[in-house]
């Protein structure tokens, strides 16, 4: 029996608001053993100290208790990704599965799969190790989602570990770095080469690759780090003929900050109204590290006031904005080898039922 | 005898880099005479402390006294508006304007005219007598442009003042706030309900509108605050059968932070291929008061640690950059009274002739 | 039988760090129902997006309750109060309260009280009628904590609430400010006086006076302001002949943000070492409102890049580390109306017994 | 003929405000020839994006110009360094020199000398030949303040570049580091151990030491970086029989953030009230590396918001200030092999003769 996916897009009032979450639960829109992830796009500044992200993942885990068995409560993959500058609205996205009984729109349809790595030592965080670990999980979820080629991959959204002084010390100062700051981009960086690495973007990784080959990166991965876990968490998104419904997921790669080419193109491939049928926006947004975009110089790695991959989200969120036509859009900063320098990969996920509410 | 006007848009290197200018002084392309006003957009956070605005009109008077008499110096129209967030780029826009003495493109075309108020005492700054004020400096620039009729106009740009602790003191207190960031949006809100009552847009102003009733606005004013002056600094610009010449403008009006159907209307408006033609692209962005755009919530007035201008201005520089195609864009923040809340005039200068270089 | 207050000063790794609690209460020294109040010192920002105080507070009624009946977790005061600039030092400090079965230090020894006032409406919100429901409960919680007399009272620290848009909506707009960080100086302002009144400081407080005349304030009022609630929680802290126990408690004012001398004699009345005697330092801080400190230019009120109460807690928490000797402090930013304008009230909980350890 | 010097210790009302030194020089208190060098505290952020430095710097060149030959106004040494949290305030600290033709207090008194390197390459950035260069110019410095013996030095303060990505890109990227920020760090690391190098403090400088080694650092050197030159401004601070006059320097070091007890027993050492007699503070600042201060956790590091030299500086203020009794205070922040990990030098300027004004 195939199964079928459902999206749900829905408002935050503030990280631990999981209210609209609750409410599909409670009405059965939502059957709580279906949800395969929950994605959530919290108000903090998506850098080292914010907490919205704990705060959020608590909150959800508090309300999924009062459906879930403990194992699952603590087991369901759920990602969160800090930083909503400019307009770009807070949000959770929860990703459901199940077994489609009744007939459906045959696929091939979004299909999704999950897995985990062991935890990684802090020794292996920002290196090849990571990068490993991560092909193996994006392996691993690929099948569990039924999808046999890299080729109908469309974005894989890995939350990975970052390292903190106190790790380093476990380990000796055996780290890749001891800014934390610069951890999350190479531990950002390490993912997304293991995503690289599962879908034969590419065949090796040196160790010294990592941070430093700008020229190397996947088109489908997009990684978020934060303090919460040692383990990094890959949730897979592609089509399956394994899957039926309505959902359907395209992705494309913006190849600097303002091309809205590329996502034009890609909103072109949706059938029908994409204001009405397009359910969800996942993008990376960075600065480039040449401090140019098309010639002219941009300043977001000199102000030490505002984090550059705050400043890249909240100026990628308005281009993708004015093209998608709102602002519920799921845009994570820190796009290390996400596609190329000062560019990152974008994906919609679209319904070919325009009047598919919900899902 | 008509006139001609031309624009250069430079990179600067940073806030006291006039190189640039100082090149085109230097070759001939400018004549120092010939300047009619100098807008900078500068990479500082573009409030209260802002100082880039200041190093950087310092830094023109010294350059420009090398080829101007003092007097000029200190006269020639200096508009600095702080903030480029998110990958905006850094630049000056020199318009000139000059006798047409070799036969050019006839107008109507690009006029630019300037006037300057007498200084502000603090108990105006904010309230209807600096609307007043304002106004009365726009009709005496229009008038200057040979600019007759309020339609011909197309962007106003003021440089205003703001209230210190210290200039409260010397009134007495009696001032519109005591809190120097809100005095400058105020003081934009009164200098925009100027532009509005010259252009004919409002016919009163009772002494409680300003920063309250935002459905009372200008569509083409621009205003910028700084610490710099004490006199609010107008700059029209428009379009006059007195001007001949390759330039034109149009502007339209953002209905809110993410209306690019406005502002792909005003490119289509475009002869030619707008990538090539157009110069200059002037805009105004601001975080809606109500906290929503098209209905989702938006955090930029809740956000402690970066102000809701920079925000705006980044986000807004997004969506307009995904339409242009760059990113040496003219975006200033606090855009009270100008458009709607939450939106803001957007103006275009471009040229009849693609391949006129730099004019 | 009289009463015996406990004080843990407790170190968390991060906001939802209850660890040091939850072992306090595993091995006996704390009894689940002896807590009177937690306060908490989180790594926020302490302004409007402060999220880490609800993490906070989420954390620790999830920790209580494993021990605490739920009608318990609810209502046992938990007062947290976001900024850890400089090198402060994010804790808790848990206050217990229990019958004094064990021969013990007589008293008047610290005593400490709560009460928490009705909701308050968004109207009321930095208005009179929030002082005068503080006043109320200032007196309900001195009862509680058997102090008779104001004199007695040392320090009483509120957690009061903030207008948000959707706040002011509810109630037709007809609130103090629509600005949710003024509205959080109001509300700090409003409660301060209200434990004027409370404490005889002040007799009448006309309708103007809150966040205006800033010669009117208490000596012993510490206010917070937080999204996390609608009431005001306050805790009254002093001293009372129904309490015994080594712990006692005094306070002082530092007239300005460089007052080192009246905290000097504060620490000179101590018995014994300071440094071992001393278990909890509680202050506020904030920037003078008339930019300068003894006739030098403060940069606080003007820097939009870092906000005026995070730029005093950093500062007067390096004053008093300097004193103190440590830095797990407990100073909270915001000060109108508590202290003079630019200074605030310090208060030292301290033990008679220097090796009485963590009570 | 021995040489005399004299401290003027003034305010500044914004970075381009020159007037107060101007008023020394225009009624004669202050010789323009005598000018030694003058150091500027500025309210940037004291970052990378700083240009209240530049703007500081080009205002003061500008109104030496009224006073003094194009080469004196290009060569005075002028120090800048940005950054005035919590309550310090901007201000001036202008150092002149003379012959002593009238009968002075004789000395030892304290001396100044000053010396630039030649400019580095990029490549020499953070790295020992940095060091290098700057032991020479303290040498230099030395000879020129007749300074014989390296323990009569108490304080060298050096201005020191920074690297960009244009600078990288001019050597082909062989440079200590990509990274703005951290470039800052290397290059005051690398010239406190010039300074370290000069004054015997240490023999050797392996070249890995610069940056980590943190147990390798100079008593007396205070480093601040800036984007404003490429070589290395070197002002020495110390004693010499060859000077006369009332003024004294003594220095110490804060082992750490809260290290009052250091500072109080230099200002012991004053004869006289040193709130009288102080006439100057110099202070280094930073966030210990390991995220500790006397065992409690500290947040510096961590907070993506605000800058941890800037967390630092507020902080280490508050101490001084709680100290010194006012808050015009040179500290700068960035104390890398400047005293110990998250301590650094302090010194004081007094004079012999309270009543002695202005010098
Ligand atoms: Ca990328
Ligand atoms: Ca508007
Ligand atoms: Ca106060
Ligand atoms: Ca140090």
């Amino acid at each position: 029996m195939p199964r079928k996916a459902s999206l749900f897009r829905l408002s935050m009032g503030d990280p631990g608001d999981v209210s609209a979450i609750e409410a599909c639960l409670a009405d059965g829109r939502l059957k709580p053993d279906a949800i395969a992830a929950i994605l959530g796009k919290t108000e903090g500044n998506g850098c080292v100290n914010d907490f919205t992200r704990a705060y959020a993942t608590q909150s959800l885990r508090a309300m999924l208790a009062r459906y879930l068995e403990p194992h699952a409560v603590e087991t369901v993959p759920l990602v969160m990704s800090g930083g909503t500058e400019g307009a770009l609205s807070p949000h959770w996205i929860v990703i459901a599965a199940e077994k489609a009984e009744d007939a459906v729109t045959p696929g091939p349809a979004l299909a999704i799969g999950t897995a985990i790595t062991p935890p990684l030592s802090p020794s292996e965080i920002g290196r090849p190790a990571q990068a490993f670990r991560v092909r193996d999980a994006v392996r691993c979820a690929m099948a569990r989602a039924e999808i046999d080629s890299p080729a109908d991959v469309q974005f894989v959204q890995v939350k990975c570990p970052l390292l903190t002084a106190a790790r380093a010390a476990t380990v000796g100062g055996d780290v890749a770095t001891v800014d934390m700051l610069k951890s999350m981009g190479l531990s950002r960086g390490a993912s997304a080469l293991g995503v690289g690495l599962a879908l034969d973007e590419l065949r090796d990784m040196p160790g010294d690759m990592i941070g430093a080959d700008r020229s190397i990166w996947s088109s489908r991965a997009s990684c978020s780090a934060g303090i919460e876990l040692m383990a990094c968490e890959v949730v897979v998104l592609g089509q399956s003929p394994g899957w039926c419904g309505p959902l359907r997921i395209a992705s494309t790669v913006m190849a600097d900050a303002i091309d809205a080419a590329s996502v034009r193109s890609l909103l072109a491939r949706v059938p029908g109204d994409p204001a009405l049928a397009v359910r969800a926006v996942l993008a990376k947004a960075e600065a480039s590290s040449n401090g140019m975009v098309r010639g002219q110089r941009h300043t977001m790695l000199e102000d030490s006031d505002i984090s550059a991959t705050r400043h890249a989200r909240g100026f990628v969120g308005g281009v993708l904005a004015g093209l998608v036509g709102h602002t519920e859009l799921f845009v994570s900063g820190g796009a290390e080898h996400q596609g190329p320098d000062g560019g990152g990969p974008v994906s919609i996920i679209y319904s070919l039922q325009a009047s598919d509410l919900g899902t």
